[in-house]
């Protein structure tokens, strides 16, 4: 068990890595926006959180790489101390991207000693999570470098293979489900987040769930219908956010001489009909839904039908804002502040995107972000 | 019927008139926030309600009083054509208040003519909505009246009468409920609004709450341990919501040389102990549930206790945020903006206040405002 | 001497009071912008400066009307302790507007006994002060009177017989004058603020000075040869200015259906291209001046020509920054806060408005504000 | 001529190359706010300056390096067209610092082929302005440097035997000036910026000028004696800014366990009390200034002074609004942009600093900041 604990170690550490490979030292430093954080931050960052939560606490005698990175890369642990603001990230420069390598290297190194010997079941799951936590900002990662890259007039490829938003549905119409008691939850005995369990009873409605996610072809009917200028298909806040933004399209597209294109992390491309819609808000999916006449699915209609769809391309939007489960109980010191005090005023994303590192997600992960954010790789499935 | 609706327009219409005698015309005006509304839109928007729903559509050759009211009056109906910016409600100072009251009386002369027609049911039914909506702007009206007098040095008294906060619990100890499948939404006959509907089963787990509500004393404790300055409470946007607002009491709450005090319609008045909590945001409310190791009741717990519960001197804060129910529609036209277009970022309160006109709530009705409010006379019920 | 003053001090007291004759109670109540005062706040706050500046010193005995007074009717003089935020002018209710006429009564009858007695140089200068004062308070009502009816759609009318922005211009041509030195400031024996002195030489270059002011006809051809639209005739901050607010005419104008209006206190009127253009910012002047290939005058040319000038119908942009004259020394006590604090970003204007109390200008006097404000009856004289 | 002007070129670029030597790449990319540019930025902005204004204009078949640069590296010329948004400068990592090189280098070898050649007048006044341009960035770049740095806990050192804040009066007392005509404005016949001509009189009162400036030793007094607690001290919105940022000491002055250090580009040091003060704002030299019971200079004082002042160490606050000299004319295209539209709400500065490249800076040489700014090396000169 030790054994596999530490061969997941490697992978997950090295995979972060590989993912940095295309980068230049310039592209590990900015912050464009307080949500996002620069590459060089995520590195030091999953790193602070094996040396916080491990290796001070469980290693004796461990000697900390360097006595300001607590404060340098904790990101919202209250509990933890002190922090840097969160919007200076991108102003950091020191210490540079080498020495966050060698802050890598060298928890690495003890981490890896640190499996090699017998593990409690407490220690065993700190570090799963500690795992996981690093999968999530993998995908944060690249959602950043994304939205920094797209505000460079050069539109900067990170790799010229991968087109990462031209996913195409495999599967056509509709799936029905009957007003039931359904069991949601997570059920196994493997890894979930504190906000996946307990399992528990929700009855649910007769609802036909589609088999297919929007197009970009058909959102550009929506587009094309005015649906950015018809008030009645959004949400009053919704509407005002359209308006104080101009939002026109997904986030990345650019009109251009008349013809619709798209930043992808492999550059700017004309705009593919057939591929999934990605990168809209909860209020644009909601908007595109009643102007179709449909709905979002709920969490719990998502997680019910999930054995029946083809996920993982996109998060797909629900209608459910995030709140705790039955029973959710907010675990003890930093670990506690992992999921419950976020559980105000976001909604709930279901499934998994082509960014998303392979395993990580499942039927009942729950994502989260506020309804108007969208540099999330979303996309909207419909419910009648 | 039609005699009943006459006579419930006739008192809805004069309690609004009787809600303002204490008034003099300087109070009519002032807006202190853009959340709130002077009296004399208040008195006017309801009135526009009539005229514009009900008059110019089923009164045949009813002539407008004065063609800029639609303008001038409207909230937020975008349907109902262009409307002056919110936030500059008081700056108005014509029409005058005088020409408002004339205005109500000429549509309530109409009005009054107009109800004794025999009426559709559709019209009847618009004529309640009608009189639903102003006694919710009877309440809005007292809301926005104590938070303006609030912000005055003099704290002046609009009811010496009224300490419209000293409300005392009836009953102690806690209710049990067992896991079962309940029954949502209004299921009667009479008026409700289209939020409260269509009734629908949800599944319940075992839960516990109390017949008491929170009171002075009790939330005082939380101040005195600390409450306001410890993170750990709290949702993370109710902490910097604390932290950038230095909220350290409820609202109206005063320390003054070492005593605590709170504003109340009838003025500035020693805090009572023993009287329940009023005016806490749902961020407070669920920080000092949280410090007591319980939580808040979902919605739907609470409506399946309300038949046991001595409900209606608070609006008692939910953990439930505002969606819409099972098969939720939004009607056509300007009636259908009255509450699907808010179901984002809002939290529901359930129950009822004192200052809620008597007869206006009900165990279904869902009140709703966003987590960082609270001029709404919002009060805690915690579940275990 | 006292009893020309006592003669002075009922002429300006009573002035204030006859501008308020057309008002509404409602019209004293709001504040539309940080900048502008209610008028209930004018008639207190003139009154004020006596009760604290002169009774409360100087008469023995005198009991205030009201201890809050001071707090709610105190500017900007931290000297004489705390003051009501001033953004919160407009959500005061109480005291009532009767009240305040309450209080102006009682201040005035005690002044009139008080200046019956026999008065010291200081004291006598200090009530000219507090005269000058309300003098300015005069015009800062109407001014803020305007700014707030304006924004009501039904664009009141304050007097039907005044139509404050239509003056025309009785003089034509240019004035040259030598280069010299001239003398500057105040050199009479009357009263004069502490900005205008003392007296001083300045050394002028040869100038030519345009006996008129700038027209509305002639401003708009500035609007219809794009002047708002080109970057190149502003000040770098007067662009984003204009870009960040849509400026695209003077303020007050309104096009309707394709014809020029403005609003002025008789009500909406069609503009008059022969009248003097007014209620332009620094920006505004300036962009003019650079587009004609002239200049602003400083306020040494200004006041150097202003013999020969027929000035006093618009407050007159200079390019003069607000800075203090040699040897000016700031007053010991709160009356020394009266000039001297604003000497920064705020930009001189010299002559008087339509709306300027008669004798209250002379030729040194220095009016002053921010380059972006415009709610003053400013205009344009150009130099080259 | 143009031999000496090639010297002059390759001695300025290699000047500022030589500036970055410490840097690392990471120290390039950030912008701490928007008033401060990259390092990067800078080196390819001044770059721009010399292929946009010369090469493009004056080398028949000059091909630009890279189409996109005058978009992505032009700073404010608005007549050079569209351009990047300045707050964004710290978001772009492409081009890299090494295509930035190679950028420089490739309009080096560029420029040099075409400085060989005879000039005209015209385009050796461009190439000159060019050069100052290029020093004042280099000033920029230290600046900008040294504030982004200050923000990092780890507190970097820009270059260890530079202590550039540690300079000492070499003089004492005071230098009297009689009343009379001075000649402002350059009279010689090399460079200088549009702004300091035409030569013209002003007339001066007597004065008496301090031959030191104010040390950290003597500002500390004025903290100590609660300078920034104390209004009356204060411009009025100088008091604002104090409150509304918390102002307690100049910038990049830290209190640590009690005792004062101020961090410099040699890193953080214990306060030297000898050290002219430097990083105030002009709101702080005002209030300094009239704590002492003296005055700032205005910037006609410093000049007629300047000849018998020891200066060069500090930008020396003056009390003049930065505007333009009588005659001054605004240059046609691009480089008219370069002072004129300036000349609003901000404050010359005179002299020179330990920071400011040697040879650039003279006597009538007019700096110029808003009056909240002190990033740059600002220092302290009183008058009485």
């Amino acid at each position: 068990m030790a054994e596999s604990l530490a061969a997941s170690f490697e992978a997950v550490r090295q995979r972060t890595e590989a993912l940095c490979s295309p980068l230049n030292i310039e592209d590990y430093i900015p912050q464009a926006v307080e949500f996002a954080s620069p590459p060089r931050w995520h590195l030091a960052h999953v790193t602070w959180f094996f040396e916080t939560m491990i290796l001070q606490k469980y290693q004796p005698d461990y000697q900390v790489f360097h006595e300001d990175f607590n404060f340098l890369f904790n990101s919202y642990y209250q509990s933890a101390g002190e922090r840097a603001v969160r919007a200076q990230r991108g102003v950091m420069t020191r210490p540079t991207v080498d020495e966050v390598y060698q802050y890598r290297h060298y928890v690495d190194q003890h981490m890896i000693a640190f499996l090699s010997q017998p593990l409690t079941d407490e220690v065993s799951a700190l570090v799963t999570l500690g795992l996981n936590h690093e999968q999530q900002h993998q995908e944060l990662l690249l959602m950043d470098l994304k939205y920094v890259f797209s505000l460079n007039p050069l539109f900067p490829v990170y790799d010229a293979d991968k087109n990462l938003v031209a996913d195409h549905n495999t599967q056509q119409g509709w799936l029905s489900f009957g007003e039931d008691l359904y069991t949601i939850g997570y059920q196994g005995d493997g890894f979930c987040f504190d906000n996946e369990v307990s399992p528990h009873k929700v009855y649910l409605q007769d609802f036909e769930i589609s088999k297919s996610l929007v197009t970009n072809g058909e959102y550009l009917e929506f587009i094309e219908a005015g649906g950015y200028q018809q008030f009645n298909h959004w949400l009053d806040e919704g509407w005002s956010w359209v308006q104080a933004n101009e939002i026109r399209a997904p986030l990345y597209w650019h009109k251009i001489d008349g013809e619709w294109f798209y930043y992808t992390l492999a550059g700017l491309k004309k705009l593919d009909p057939e591929s999934i819609v990605c990168h809209v808000s909860y209020y644009e999916a909601n908007a595109y839904a009643a102007w179709k006449g449909c709905r979002l699915p709920t969490e719990f209609e998502w997680e019910a039908a999930s054995g029946a769809l083809d996920w993982g391309t996109r998060w797909e939007c629900t209608s459910s804002p995030y709140q705790a489960y039955p029973g959710f109980c907010i675990s003890e010191g930093a670990v506690g502040e992992y999921n419950g005090k976020f559980m105000i005023n976001q909604m709930v994303l279901r499934g998994g995107a082509s960014v998303t590192p392979a395993g990580h997600s499942r039927p009942t992960y729950r994502n989260f972000f506020h309804p108007q954010m969208r540099w999330q790789f979303s996309g909207i499935r419909l419910v009648k």
